[in-house]
């Protein structure tokens, strides 16, 4: 963990005051702002200093080779990364003609802050140049979620004193250079400078560049036009446009008091059919249509979008003011990198970096989509929409493998695969099992049955198709899927890995399930009478590894006989283990890296008792370091199921703190949107005891000692269901939709639209002792965490 | 399999007739001349036409990056590529100022022989130019058995009719360019020039260049100096250099029945400590001592360095004469490989190839060392001599990885890890007990006492330190090794894998053996009492998985449960399996890719009852795809101890005929010394019934229904022992050496030195139903193996 930047705590924003270059691109991360679409990464408006400039488009990447010491089968032979589009973010700026710079001259004031509400970021400076000029400079940003291409920067300088030029040079940069490069030359060659120049147009004063991608033959448009305000001279406005820049400089003189107020409009637009024309003509129309719109439209428009999102996405926290800051800045990234998706997927680090090269991963699927699911479910479906495009793809992937059905790209841009290390990609299969869950998770929150008939069950059937080739019967009449990797990648290629032999059972469990409702779309599908038999016979056969000496589930058969890791050998310093030992040795160990068989405590929660899980829960407590950033969420989920709330509450802490403190280290690539969104599943499933089950939707309440009050919302089936939870009783609101019947601690409740049921909470049962971790690896205490 | 060369069949040497460009690297490969220190392969001396102009020094390499997709702990990061040395081979010939080319004119004869007695490679060529001019060559080359940097090449020509101007380019070649290029730029980078000149240097007649590798900074010299006589005109002679040639010219002008014939003489020194003078001098003193020696002299100490190795290492085959030529060519190639060894090891290929980028595995000691301890000790010792010096790197090795003692590189050539794909290399532990294994075998062969102290029990116990370190004992107070990966690469990340283990249990053995005779080394090598007993609890403690409703040894725990491959699907074109599979599948299913725990059968005989041989080599050949070379000759072991001769012959054939029909499609870059070595095991502990027992040595000799007579010899303790074994009778005679007690069919015989001891073969056992491969993997029958 490095030094944490100082935020201040606000309950709708996160603010930073004053600015050095300590955590520089961890700050770049925390204030991205994004539509799912675009993402613009929080540069400062003038560029620099900078670590990484990132404005990326969703789904935009370079391809290049995919190094191998020994090539083998089914290697993938070409990598993917995301790369920046056209830079539109820079408005350099001269006082008298001395370049503001942030690092010279004297900062009297400089505040960043980033809006939930309002969906903006803002700077507020008050500078004074080297040669003693001052100027105030106020810059809001914003990449609008009501208009996908779009991205818009006001920027106000006013003078502070005495007469003064101001220049702002407002611009477009292609292939800027990146301070950070790959160590694979081949690599870095491909992404050096990896836009070719298909035309820089001017019309008027706006302008626009048109590139293509060198190698994945991607188009890209940026255009950019201004509306300029000022109070003091009139501005002398000139526009200019080369290959890889387009440039407009603002000349002013202002006296004291003076404004200069520059609006400026940035549009994007990306293809696979790179028609030049056809780009610029999209780019420059997305610029027009939001100038017409005018600035206070777009600002307007972005409050009203969140206002929607916020009036079932919000949770409310009383006890803890950070941890409710910390919840709001997850919830608004988890809505921004979804907002605008249209069909394409949720990268693990969203738009915010280039961390994982801006790959996607089971952890959308998994972590994200039931947020969304709950809270923004129309963003949930264009991620399902996108996997569904991939099935080509992930159709071919299976037959490479052997297999039948398709097998998706466990880390990808477009949907082909581009892992580089097989134990920990090729063979997880269990991403076929979570992108069905995530489509059953929608369709039964939803009942969205276009969706159903048009994607979801396709990908049901072919990933049912994937389990039954992918496992076998032994003598004894059970299945086992042997080989594969689950969740936790301090084990590989283990057979009968619960959580996965889990997932599976319930994969097809949904695809029988789904195909016997549409019988005419499975019917389509080849699907067969027989075929559906098997399914139910695979998932009625399947293998759950139990250690009967022990009593406790197996993360993997075998697991529970491994030798134990030695953890009182193992330093604080050599964390991430997988940094510091090599693979075989975590892998025929005793040592889990992260949520999995704790996992399938709580995706297949059906599947154990109480007692099983409070066992299970406790053996891998003591096993698990936590070097992944999927683990707190769940394991605070499950923590407080089997009572125990104040470790519950250490770990929703760590998922509230992992990228505000950047916990990893790491942040500066990127958020962990994944993590982000498991602290909405750790509040809602762990405080709230929320579960989807086969009799319908149960909740169990039960607050930490350190909140007095917690409150959220979801959708389901149509509805807006509220809870109100204090110490004593829960507040259930039904806002929209029909009546639903729940569960409260096992006992049924009716609720009626409009109306407000209050149940008590049964008092809590003494907790056992507190589960152990391994040496060091304790979540820090929730005090700590949140320690001013 | 490609269509073979046609070559002749002869006892004691190997003819081709005729020339064309098909198979012309399989030509190369097989007409490989070395002496373990320096290798040339079989490159016409004219240069072209040519696949792969070999000429390398053992031990000599360039450094290069190692890619990787994704990195991980324990990757080495760099790798090691075997490299050309400056290349004097060629002597370009003109013919009236007509290039002399196979390729065009009319070739009358061309005939191209490698003489198994006398050490050389002979070429005999009548030729008639596009002008019509016909003149005869005679070339014999040699690399020199007895003069370790010396290479040398008669070059006769006889003009066969009017007169002619002939003129020879006599070459050293620095950085010739390469037909097959590594598909990673950087290391293609890397490999292409790889030399840069420290000085070209012309004294006389006599012209040497003097390198330095780019990356790995080796130094090298190579020197040479003709004799020309000619029975035509007085011959011009012309020397020049510069830094990547140096160039004789010798023209003279023939009448019809006159000849050239010119001797070079060439010398190569290379060293890590590279001083240009030194490597010069050194060069230089190479080729003046063998100039002063003589081609004559040079000829005939080659033939009698052979005299003596095959007065020992000869095996006399009646019934097949192919086969009989086979085995010569094979011990040939073994000799080669090893003769001036001088502390470097036996790569994979030897020095006939760049396969396998020149690296050395563990087949050296498993496969090649028995052999050579059997027929040459002195290179066995300096093969291990050089294991022994690589011991830091290895005690380096197991440090980053955890574990105490020795880990040795699974592929290197300097004895630092190269490895590029950690399942198949960094967990193949088994290489540090094949390491002690072929120590052992060495000091009981030899009583090299000096050796065991100074180096033998060094590696004894490091190996040692490292089983018990990378183990861990179970409840039930057993011995485990988790994790690993055995000789079959198409299991990885096993436990308890049978060869494994029981070679660890002997090497545990053998260190408590050798530490309790050397008490005063092994106390200065830290050994205690506490220590040795650790060992011998270890080797007691081991665990042997055996699957007792089977009845069958496993060859790690649980493979006997595992899926079984589907066989039936694998069509003929699907091998190897690996090219067309993913590893993953192979892994995790009953399918071997070659000799495991049939390796095992032979490694640890005395572990295993007959009864459980013939189970487990019954068990094994049903699922052995033999993708391996290393395979067919332990299988023709096996298969000839449990009874099934015909199916011994069949693997004896294919061992025999592996390189010379280029079997695998890979001869091209190089020959498979082990497999090479394989053969005379298949011979001597096959159809000799060859075992070294804790009672001493047994034979239980029995000839496959092809065979009329085998004659083997073998040095054991100071003795060299024949056999002469015809179906009814074996003859044993000590022809050196004191009195040796053996087992003959369990029957314990004295021999006495100089007399015959002839004992009867008692009558095979009916044998039982011949053991079934999997579809298309059966061995190609002995008969057709072998025909015309």
């Amino acid at each position: 963990m490095t030094r944490p930047l100082p935020f201040d705590v606000a309950p709708w924003s996160l603010g930073l005051s004053g600015f050095d270059e300590h955590g520089l691109a961890h700050r770049e991360s925390v204030f991205s702002l994004s539509n799912g679409h675009l993402g613009w990464r929080g540069n400062p408006d003038e560029g620099d200093p900078h670590r990484t400039p990132g404005s990326y488009l969703n789904g935009f990447f370079e391809r290049h080779p995919m190094p191998y010491a020994e090539d083998g089968y089914g290697y993938p032979d070409a990598g993917q990364s995301v790369i920046n589009v056209p830079d539109g973010k820079i408005l350099r700026l001269f006082v008298d003609d001395e370049p503001f710079d942030i690092r010279h001259g004297r900062v009297i004031r400089h505040e960043q802050r980033l809006d939930f509400r309002a969906g903006t970021l803002t700077r507020e400076i008050e500078w004074t140049s080297p040669a003693g000029r001052t100027v105030e400079i106020v810059s809001t940003r914003l990449v609008s979620l009501t208009h996908r291409s779009v991205a818009a920067v006001r920027y106000e300088v006013r003078a502070g004193d005495g007469p003064c030029a101001i220049t702002v040079q407002s611009e477009i940069v292609a292939n800027e250079p990146l301070t950070e490069v790959h160590p694979d030359p081949r690599v870095k060659e491909a992404l050096a400078a990896p836009l070719e120049s298909l035309g820089d147009h001017l019309l008027g004063t706006r302008a626009t560049l048109v590139h293509v991608t060198r190698r994945s033959r991607l188009g890209v448009a940026v255009a950019m036009d201004h509306v300029v305000r000022c109070t003091g001279g009139p501005p002398v406005i000139a526009t200019e446009t080369s290959a890889d820049l387009a440039r407009t400089t603002i000349r002013a003189d202002l006296n004291e008091g003076d404004r200069l107020d520059i609006v400026k409009v940035v549009g994007h637009e990306w293809s696979d059919s790179p028609s030049a024309t056809e780009l610029r003509d999209r780019a420059d129309a997305a610029v027009i249509e939001a100038l017409g719109i005018g600035w206070d439209e777009l600002v307007a428009a972005q409050r009203a979008y969140l206002d929607e999102y916020w009036a079932c996405a919000d949770v409310l926290i009383e006890g803890e003011p950070r941890l409710q800051q910390a919840v709001r800045f997850a919830l608004f990234h988890v809505c921004q990198a979804a907002a605008r998706l249209e069909s394409r997927s949720i990268p693990g680090k969203g738009l915010t970096g280039a961390g994982y090269q801006g790959h996607t991963f089971w952890d959308s699927e998994t972590f994200v989509l039931p947020v969304l699911t709950s809270t923004a479910p129309a963003s949930a479906a264009q991620a399902l929409r996108w996997r569904h495009a991939t099935l080509g793809h992930a159709r071919e992937r299976a037959t490479q493998l052997g297999l039948k059905g398709a097998v998706f790209a466990w880390r990808t841009i477009d949907g082909q695969e581009s892992s580089g290390y097989w134990p920990a990609s090729m063979i997880a299969f269990h991403l076929g099992a979570d992108i069905a869950a995530a489509v059953r998770g929608y369709v039964r929150a939803t009942g969205d049955e276009e969706f159903e008939r048009e994607a979801g069950l396709e990908i049901l059937v072919e990933t049912a198709r994937m389990w039954v080739s992918l496992g076998r019967w032994d003598d004894a009449g059970l299945f086992h899927i042997d080989g594969v990797t689950g969740p936790d990648e301090y084990s590989a290629m283990t057979d009968d890995n619960t959580y996965t032999n889990l997932s599976a059972k319930a994969n097809l469990e949904g695809a029988v399930d789904a195909a016997l409702r549409h019988p005419d779309v499975s019917e389509a599908l080849g699907v067969s009478a027989d075929e559906i038999d098997d399914w139910r016979r695979t998932a009625e056969g399947m293998t759950i590894p139990f250690n009967e000496r022990l009593g406790v589930h197996e993360p993997s058969a075998g697991f529970t006989s491994r030798e134990l890791w030695d953890f009182a050998s193992s330093a604080p310093d050599r964390y991430p283990l997988q940094e510091h030992f090599p693979y075989f040795d975590l892998y025929r160990k005793q040592v889990i890296k992260q949520a999995d068989l704790v996992l399938a405590l709580y995706t297949a929660h059906e599947a154990f008792t109480q007692e099983e899980k409070a066992r299970a829960f406790t053996y891998c407590e003591a096993l698990t370091v936590r070097d992944s950033s999927l683990s707190a969420g769940v394991q605070s989920v499950i923590a407080a199921e089997v009572g125990q709330l104040e470790l519950a509450a250490d770990y929703l802490a760590e998922a509230a703190t992992l990228d505000l403190d950047d916990l990893q280290g790491d942040t500066a690539d990127g958020l962990h949107i994944a993590s982000l969104a498991s602290l909405w599943t750790a509040i809602t499933a762990g405080i709230g005891g929320m579960r989807h089950g086969v009799s319908g939707l149960r909740f169990a309440p039960r607050l930490p000692a350190q909140l007095s009050r917690v409150s959220f919302g979801i959708r389901i089936g149509g509805r807006t269901l509220h809870l109100d939870i204090t110490p004593e009783t829960t507040l259930y609101r039904l806002t929209s939709g029909p009546e639903l019947g729940i569960e409260h601690f096992g006992r049924e409740l009716v609720l009626r639209p409009g109306a407000e049921t209050t149940a008590a909470n049964p008092p809590a049962a003494a907790p056992g002792p507190r589960p152990a971790q391994p040496a060091s690896r304790a979540p820090r205490p929730f005090s700590t965490a949140f320690a001013p």
